[in-house]
C-alpha cells in the first residue's frame, strides 16, 4: 500500500525523477488528459488561495469550488481565508478563476471538456459546461504536490475531453445491499477519476432494492428490509448529479427476478410461492411473457421508476434466462408453438420488444445486457456487451448501427489484476476491425457483482483498480504503459482515502479481527503476497463450503486484494536481478567471480535476498499468530509454501551466483515443490511463486519455453 | 492501539491470567454487570450455533438475534447454518434460547434487566423486555473469547440491570454537521456499551440542522444545506429504537440561536439581519422574550417537532445567554423594569417557563441545561447539570425534588484522559451528601461538542473513552479500578471496529495524509506519545490561528487521541522501574552493585531503557519525514523535546543505577529543560515528560513534595 519506486534499473538511481520540471515531467494524473504541457515553475499554494466564478457557472460550481477549498485546506493544514465560493462574489485578483459558458445538462454526450492553465501566479479553468469544471477541479487536485517544503501545482497547460461519453461503474446492490453512504463515497471516488455513469443493479433473485409505492410488496417482501426508499434514491441521484454523474437504474427481467415473485408470484412462469434466494448462480424463476397482466404490471412499475430516475436511459437486464421454467410451463410451450418460436431466445426477444415499447412509452431509451440483441430488433436500444457470445456478435451489432457499451473484460469482481483489465480496450482490435464503427461504442462500464461484497470490503473490491479502467474509458487508446499506470495508481489509491474510501484502512482492521487483535505484522507479511483466486472459482473451490448471501466475508481471502503489490514488487526485483546477472555471462573464471562478488553488494541483489530471508524469519511469528485458530487454519499451508519458496529461492540464487548449473534432480524437486505450492489454498494464490520458479529455472538452466510473466 | 498487559509487576509473569477459569476470572465486560459468576468450562461456538426466540419477544429481537449470528460468523469465519432468526421458528435443541415476558416500551425507566446463563451445552437469555435482550446479547458478544484453538463463551451466570435509567451521549451536529451514517454507527457503538439515550443538539449559532416544514427558512437559510430531512430523522429514530436507544431533540434557546435568525430575524432581540456564525464562543444574538409572536412561533415549531420526535422528553437548551442583546434593546429593558426583574436571569426564567408551558402543551416533559434552574420553577422539568454553578446548586436542586441528569465531568470534547472522566460519579460525594437524594439523579450524559469534530475524527473523539463512562452510568458505584478499566477499554475499543467505528483505522490514514503518503512509522512513534491540550485551550493557543467552522482539522493535534496509550505505558514502566530500584536501597557497597548488575538484565529495566533508546534512534527518520513540511513544521520542537527527554532519561537511569546522587546543577539543568518541554506546542502535550522528570528527581534525590502522577 505504500509509495515505492519500482527498482526498474538496478544500481542506477534516477536523479530528481519526481522533481524534474519539464514537459515530460512525471505526474500522478489518472486518467491522463488528452494534452498536457508542463513548463518550468510552480504555483505555490498558501492561505490566501482564492476562487472566483465567472461566466454562466451555476450552483454546482459554487459547491465543487468550496469543496476544493476544503480539500486543499485539509491537505495543507492552511487556514485558508475564503470559506465559501459564491457566484456573486467578486474577488480581487483571484488565484483561481473558473468560467463556464453554460451550466450544461447531465445528458449523454454533453460537452465535458475543459482547459486548465496553471501559471506561477494564477490558475484558470475554462469549460463550456459545469461538467468540465468538475473534471478540471479533480485534475487540479491530482496535480497537487509537495517537495517537503511547500505545497504547489506545477505550471502546466491541459486541454482535455473524454474519448468516450459513457464511462460507468455498475454497483450490484442486490446480492449484498449497500447503504446510501457506501454509494455516496463511491460516487465521490468515481468523480475523482472522471467516471460519469452510476448504473445501479436494483433487482435480483436475492433482493429487490428500491421502494415501489405502487407495488410495495416488491420491496417489503423482497428485500429483508434492505432497500432504498424513493427519498433516499432521490438523495443519491442528487448527490451524483452534483458530481456530474448520471444514475441509470436496472431492473433485471425476465430472469434474475426471484425477489419480485416473493410479493408477486403472479408475475412468474411457475404457479408456486417464492422466497428470497440465498444461494448464488443462475436460477430458474422467470417472468411470464404470455400473460398480458405481466406487461400491465411492468407498464405501471416502469412508469413509476421512469419518474423516479430522471436519466433518459433505463436498463432492463435481460441476461442469463436459462429458459427452464418456460420449458416446464405447458401454456408457455403452447404459446411458443403457436408463434412458431423455435427456442426460448425468440420468446425472450418478444418479451424484450414488449418491454422496449413500455420503456419508450415512458420516454426512456432501453438498455439491456447483450442477450437482448436480436438482429431484427428496433435500433433505438443499447446493448451492454458482457459475454463471450456478445463479443463475437459485436462486429455484426456495430455494423448494423446498434449502439453498445462494453463491459466484457471489465468485471471488477473477477479478482483480476489491474493490468489484465487495463490492457483491454473497449474497441479492441480482435473484435472491432473497422475503426469507423468505433463511433457506435458509447464507452465502457465496470460491473461490480456482489456475491463477495459487503459494505466493509466493497471499496477494496472496486478501488483502486477501477481508476485504471476510468483511464481506459477517458484517455487516448495509446496510453498503455503498465508500469507507469501502476505507479500513478498507487498515488490515486492514496488520494481516494480523502473521499472516505475504506480500501486501505479496512485492510489492517480486518487483519486485526483475524488475529483477535493480536499483533498483525507477521500475518500482514503473508497477506501482502497473496491474491484471491480469479474468475468465479471461489464458488467451486471447496465442496464443503457453499457460499450463501449470509456467509461470512471476513476470512483472509476477503481481506486481501487482487493486486498483491508486495508480490508484484518481488517479481520485478527478481526480473531485474536476472537481467543484471545475465550480464556476467560474458565473463568467465576469476573475472566472473570477482564481478559477481562485487554485484553481491548491489542493492538489487541484497534487496532480493533480504526479502526472501525476511519471509523465512517471519515464519516463527506467523506460526505463533496462526496457532490453531479456526479462522486462520486454512492458510497454514500457504505459510509453509512461503517458507519453502523463500528457502528454494535463496538456494537458487546461490546456484546462479556460483556459476554452476544446479543438478537436474535438485531442479526437478524444487519445481515440483513449487508446482504444489501453485495449487491455490484457502481460495488464495501465493503470487511470488512465478518469480521463485524463474530463479530455479535459471539455476537449473531450464528456461521457460514461452516467457509468460 | 494494541493489546498489551501493563507490566505492573516487574519480573513476575502472572501465569494464565487471561485463561484461568474461576469466579474472579479476568474478562472484557464493559460495563461490568451487577452480578457475574464464572464457573469452570466453556460453551464452544461452532457452525451449528442456533437461536430460538420464545415468550413474548418481538421483531426487534428477531433482528438483533440475526445480527448476533452475523457478528459471530464474521469473527469466527464459520458458515453458521442458521441464516435468520424468526419468531415462529422452532429449533430443535437450540444453542441459545431467548425469552422475553413482553416487548417493553422505549420509555425512561422501562425494565432493562436480563439474566444470561452460559453453560457448556447451551445459553439462555431471560429478560422482562426486549431491552434486556438487547443488552444481554451485547454482553454475550463481549464474553466471546478464543484461546487460539477454538472460539467460546466461558461458563457464566450474569444478572444485570443498570444503576441509572438515563445513560446518554449528546452529539452536537451543529458546529460541524454529522451525516446520517455517522449517527448510525455511533448508535451501534452506544448499544454495544448499553447507553440508551441519544441527545441530538440540533440548533446553534453555527447551524440549524433539522428540516421544518412549517418554517422551512430555518433549515434552508440556517444550515449551508447540511441538515437532516424529517425522513432522515425518522430513519435515525427507528435505527436507535431498534437498538433500545431513545432520541431526545434539543433546540437551543433563547441563546445559541443565531442560525434561527438567518431565516427568521423577527425572533431575535436585535432588529438586524443575521448570517450563519462561523466563529466559536458565546455570542450575543438571543430570542426576543417580550414579543408574543416569539412564543406563537415556538408553539408552532415545537408542535411540529413534538410530532417528529416520539420521546416524552424535549430539550430546550437554555445555556449561556450572555444577556448582551437584551441589555441593548430598550423595549426589553423597559419590560424588565415593568416586571421588576433585576437581572437577565429572571427574564430568562420567565422565557423558560413560557416555553415549558408550550412544551407541556404538546405533551412533552422539558429538559434544559442547568441555567434554566430557578428554585421557584415548576417541578416537572429536568435540569441537565453541566456547569460549576450548576454543581454548586445541585444539593439544593435535589433537595427540592427536581430531577437531574449529570453532564459535569463528562464533556468528552475537553480532551481529558479516560481516567479523569471515569472517576467522577454522577452522585459524587462532594456534591451529593445525602444518599437518599440520589434517586433524583436520573443518570448521566456525555456531551460531545463539535468545534473540533468532523465525520473523519468524531469517532476517535468519542470512543473508546465514552465506553468507560457508559460503565460509570450502568455499573455499581464501587467499580473504580482504573488499571482494569484501561485493560478492558483496550479490548472494547477493538470490538467497536466491527460496528464500523473509525477511531483506530482513521489514525494511520490521517498520518498518511500528513506525510503525503510517505512511510508513517517515525511520525507515528511521536504521535503515539502526544495528546491534545485539554479543556478549550486550543481556541486560545495561537493568537494568529483563529478557528472557524471551516478551518482544517487535519493537523497532528486532530489525529492524536486523549489517551496516548504508549505514553501511559511508559509512565507505568517508569513507576515500576522506580519501585523495583528502590528495593536496592537496603543494600550497600558491592552487595548493592552486584544486585543492580543483575537487575540491569531484567525485563522492566531493559524495556525502559530500550524504549528511550528507540526514541533517540527514531529521531533521524522523523526529521527526514518532517523535512520543512508546512503542516508538520509546528511539531518539530516536540520532536526535539522527545529527543532531549530520552537523553535525559537515559542519563538519569545511569545516575540512579550508579548509586551516586546527580549533582544539583545537573539536576537543575535537566529539570529546567523538561519544564520548557512541558510547555505545550502545536496544541499538543508530550505525555512522557512527567515520567522522565520523575527519573531526574530520583537521580538528583529531589522527590516531588506531593506526588501528582
Amino acid at each position: 500500500m505504500k509509495n515505492f519506486l519500482y527498482p526498474v534499473i538496478c544500481l542506477l538511481i534516477l536523479p530528481g525523477l519526481t522533481m524534474s520540471e519539464n514537459t515530460v515531467r512525471q505526474h500522478n494524473l489518472m486518467p491522463i488528459p488528452q494534452i498536457v504541457e508542463f513548463s518550468y515553475g510552480r504555483f505555490i499554494i498558501d492561505r490566501d488561495f482564492t476562487i472566483e466564478l465567472t461566466g454562466a457557472c451555476g450552483n454546482r460550481s459554487e459547491r465543487v469550488a468550496t469543496r476544493l477549498l476544503r480539500r486543499l485546506s485539509g491537505r495543507t493544514g492552511y487556514f485558508i481565508d475564503q470559506g465559501f465560493v459564491e457566484l456573486e462574489q467578486t474577488i480581487n485578483d483571484p488565484k483561481l478563476r473558473i468560467s463556464c459558458k453554460r451550466t450544461g445538462k447531465l445528458d449523454l454526450g454533453e460537452d465535458e471538456s475543459y482547459i486548465l492553465n496553471v501559471s506561477i501566479h494564477n490558475i484558470t479553468i475554462k469549460a463550456p459546461t459545469e461538467l468540465g469544471v468538475l473534471h478540471a477541479i479533480e485534475t487540479l487536485l491530482q496535480l497537487f504536490e509537495t517537495d517537503g517544503k511547500e505545497y504547489y501545482f506545477p505550471v502546466v497547460k491541459i486541454e482535455d475531453a473524454p474519448r468516450f461519453p459513457w464511462r460507468g461503474l455498475m454497483l450490484d446492490v442486490c446480492r449484498h445491499f449497500l447503504p446510501v453512504e457506501v454509494i455516496k463515497r463511491n460516487i465521490d471516488a468515481m468523480a475523482a477519476v472522471k467516471l460519469n455513469v452510476l448504473h445501479l443493479h436494483l433487482s435480483e433473485d436475492q433482493g429487490f432494492r428500491v421502494e415501489s409505492k405502487i407495488y410495495p410488496q416488491l420491496h417489503l417482501q423482497g428485500s429483508d428490509g434492505d432497500y432504498f426508499t424513493q427519498v433516499q434514491m432521490q438523495e443519491i441521484i442528487a448527490y451524483a448529479s452534483e458530481r456530474g454523474i448520471r444514475v441509470i437504474p436496472e431492473f433485471d427481467m425476465p430472469g434474475h427476478a426471484t425477489a419480485w415473485f416473493v410479493g408477486h408470484p403472479e408475475l412468474s412462469s411457475n404457479d408456486t410461492t417464492y422466497s428470497i434466494e440465498r444461494g448464488w448462480g443462475v436460477k430458474d424463476p422467470v417472468m411470464n411473457p404470455i400473460r398480458e397482466s405481466t406487461f400491465d404490471f411492468l407498464d405501471q412499475f416502469i412508469g413509476e421508476m421512469a419518474g423516479l430516475f430522471p436519466d433518459a436511459y433505463f436498463h432492463i437486464g435481460g441476461d442469463e434466462n436459462n429458459g427452464v421454467h418456460w420449458g416446464k410451463n405447458p401454456d408457455i410451450q403452447k404459446y411458443m408453438e403457436q408463434q412458431g418460436y423455435e427456442n426460448t431466445h425468440q420468446l425472450q426477444s418478444y418479451f424484450t420488444d414488449r418491454v422496449r415499447q413500455i420503456v419508450e412509452g415512458h420516454g426512456k431509451i432501453m438498455i439491456g445486457w447483450d442477450e437482448i440483441f436480436d438482429p431484427g430488433m428496433n435500433k433505438n436500444i443499447i446493448s451492454q456487451v458482457w459475454s463471450r457470445e456478445g463479443m463475437k456478435q459485436l462486429p455484426q451489432i456495430l455494423a448494423q448501427d446498434f449502439q453498445v457499451i462494453i463491459s466484457n473484460g471489465y468485471y471488477i469482481d473477477l479478482f483480476w489484476s489491474t493490468e489484465a483489465h487495463y490492457l483491454k480496450d473497449p474497441a479492441r482490435e480482435d473484435f472491432v476491425d473497422d475503426v469507423a464503427l468505433e463511433k457506435n461504442i458509447l464507452g465502457g462500464e465496470v460491473p461490480s457483482w456482489a456475491e463477495f461484497n459487503t459494505p466493509e470490503v466493497i471499496d477494496a473490491r472496486i478501488w483502486p483498480r477501477t481508476a485504471a479502467l476510468a483511464e481506459r474509458f477517458w484517455s487516448a487508446k495509446e496510453i498503455r504503459d503498465v508500469d507507469d499506470m501502476y505507479r500513478r495508481l498507487d498515488h490515486v489509491s492514496y488520494t481516494l482515502e480523502e473521499l472516505g474510501i475504506q480500501h486501505i484502512r479496512n485492510y489492517e482492521m480486518m487483519l486485526r479481527r483475524l488475529t483477535n487483535n493480536a499483533d498483525i505484522q507477521a500475518l500482514k507479511t503473508l497477506a501482502d503476497l497473496v491474491e484471491p483466486i480469479e474468475d468465479y472459482k471461489r464458488h467451486r473451490f471447496d465442496p464443503d463450503r457453499k457460499y450463501l448471501s449470509y456467509s461470512p466475508l471476513t476470512r483472509l481471502v476477503d481481506v486481501v486484494q487482487s493486486d498483491a503489490l508486495e508480490a508484484r514488487k518481488f517479481r520485478q526485483m527478481t526480473s531485474t536481478y536476472l537481467v543484471e546477472i545475465k550480464k556476467f555471462d560474458q565473463y568467465k573464471g576469476r573475472k566472473r567471480s570477482s564481478r559477481i562478488k562485487q554485484f553481491k553488494n548491489s542493492t538489487c541483489r541484497l534487496d532480493l535476498v533480504q526479502q526472501m530471508k525476511s519471509w523465512q524469519e517471519n515464519n516463527a511469528e506467523l506460526q505463533a499468530v496462526m496457532g490453531d485458530s479456526p479462522i486462520l487454519n486454512e492458510i497454514k499451508p500457504i505459510a509453509t509454501d512461503l517458507q519453502q519458496a523463500a528457502e528454494i529461492g535463496l538456494a537458487a540464487v546461490k546456484y546462479i551466483e556460483s556459476g554452476k548449473t544446479a543438478s537436474v534432480s535438485w531442479t526437478n524437486d524444487q519445481l515440483s515443490i513449487l508446482e504444489n505450492a501453485l495449487e491455490p489454498k484457502a481460495e488464495l494464490e501465493l503470487r511470488i511463486l512465478p518469480a521463485v520458479e524463474e530463479l530455479v529455472r535459471i539455476a537449473g538452466n531450464r528456461p521457460r519455453e514461452t516467457e509468460a510473466e
